[in-house]
């Protein structure tokens, strides 16, 4: 339904070249021929705080990641909160506080922001909207356009973390579990992978719709077919549990904080020992792979031997995740 | 009270040297030297459609024109919304063909956008944030703590016509007017003035708070007495018959059309030259000057000859106007 909206009511009137593109980032040639990268996001997550994170940590790493998905150095946030009159000076110093940590544990400045206060009851406690700028080194050349048949495909860790733990979080459930989110900034990691592997083809985090719509995306964008095994993708037990005791399936869940690589077959088991040292990435491993026919499909081969279609979200998405 | 609450809350924890210069744009030092720009805002309007303009106008202008009081050249601006379930489709549309325009109008492109849903009664029809950047030309240097006294102080044509055309778009008040937001990119304007004028010291929208509120904040930065001559000052008849009725004092409403220049006074007639071309710019006056002592004051000299200290908005600020 997003995508709806934004084919039908933006695409017609802000095209460009740029935005044509469908990254989660802008790029901008500048003189010199440097590439510089731009993202935004808004966050409205519900709960702001949640087992893992909250809606400051998210609207840092959100942006972080966004902004090195292209490959980019990151250098500088900005930060424009929407607050609601009566929201509590407490809880908007926590979240300050957690975007602070979060900024300096990616090594990024917040440059830039913004305070906008609406009455009571026209917003929702607060929310966050983040962009990021850096710049793309040269050499390096990273879209969802560019999967190529024969690539091995990646996810850096467990899936569904971060979805699983903003719903349990709101207590309506009636659950209480351990799950935490995944929230995280990537850039650190990014940056190590691309010093040692810089003909990586495709970096994109699987967030709203999780890995099956992020991957339907690519395989849209670089016209390919990506297959891969059920039984290789990790997902945490108790995340297994809790989506299997309320319907949902792991791979169309949010994470914050994991990453798909897309790359050369046989520069992937390199690039799994560079995940493998991080902790964001331990849980790294190689799903499947890039074909070319038939083209603009995503393929899951079941843990019973079946192949099976892996289509974009149809149903509900868990609302107000990020 | 915002600026108390960004001084409290955030500052403690944001504090950086591009922050705490208390811009209302970020300066990156890129490689190579070059001066990258960045600004942020969140823009909440109410109502979202007003005589001159709507919230997707105000969002493009707003940012093109807090970049370009830096002296950069704005080449992108990104988007983030957040809307209101059942929020009409057609009025996004409006709100996107505006923004379209207005980027057209300004010679920027939008190269990164996001769009969030938030349950209906969660938020306020919609809210857009918007970042800009732009690289700053070599030899310029401008920031509100560049004041020098024997400065004089332009401002680029009438005062309040912004602030006074939403309030009276909201209707509550049952007055019908001419008044027009003066909401416009300003950044061709700058770039005319930079290229004749390059020694500009100080370049300022003056949006919330006004006139008033904004000089006051230059006098802090740059630790220095500015006086203004209320004679001397831009106001059309409607706003002030309007102000007077509802007693509001124009030099505390927002503007977002109009800038203020602070420069020294040997170039204040060459500068007035380049303004009187644009349609932005004719009715550009000089409106004072910069003093030495006392420092961090703003002095008005009365129609009726008597000097008082024009402060800070004291009272309540028009709520939801930008």
């Amino acid at each position: 339904m997003t995508q709806n909206l934004i084919r039908k009511v933006f695409s017609p009137y802000f095209s460009n070249s740029t935005l044509d593109a469908n990254n989660d980032f802008g790029i901008i040639e500048s003189s010199g021929n440097r590439r510089l990268a731009i993202s935004t996001d808004a966050h409205i997550v519900s709960p702001l705080f949640f087992p893992g994170g909250d809606i400051g940590r998210l609207a840092v790493c959100g942006t972080v990641n966004d902004v090195s998905m292209s490959g980019a150095e990151v250098f500088g946030i900005t930060a424009s909160f929407i607050i609601e009159e009566g929201f509590p000076i407490k809880d908007l110093e926590r979240i300050a506080i957690s975007m602070s940590a979060a900024a300096k544990e990616a090594g990024v400045k917040i440059v830039s922001g913004d305070t906008k206060v609406v009455e009571r009851g026209k917003a929702d406690g607060v929310f966050i909207s983040t962009s990021g700028v850096g710049y793309i080194p040269d050499g390096i050349n990273i879209s969802g356009a560019n999967a190529k048949p024969g690539d091995a495909v990646i996810i850096s860790g467990t899936l569904g973390d971060h979805g699983m733990a903003v719903l349990t979080a709101r207590g309506d459930l009636g659950l209480e579990t351990q799950i935490r989110s995944d929230v995280a900034p990537l850039n650190g990691l990014i940056s190590s992978l691309l010093s040692e592997v810089p003909n990586i083809h495709v970096l994109r985090d699987p967030t709203r719709g999780g890995l099956a719509t992020t991957l339907n995306e690519i395989a849209a964008q670089s016209q390919v077919n990506i297959s891969i095994d059920e039984t290789s993708i990790p997902v945490n037990p108790v995340v297994t549990s809790v989506c299997e005791l309320l319907g949902f399936d792991p791979l169309y869940v949010a994470n914050e904080g994991k990453l798909i690589l897309i790359l050369p077959d046989d520069v992937s088991d390199k690039a799994l020992s560079i995940l493998h040292k991080h902790e964001c990435g331990r849980n790294a491993v190689k799903i499947g792979g890039v074909l070319a026919e038939p083209k603009n499909r995503v393929f899951l081969k079941t843990r019973i031997g079946s192949n099976r279609i892996l289509d974009v979200m149809a149903g509900e998405m868990l609302p107000r995740i990020c």
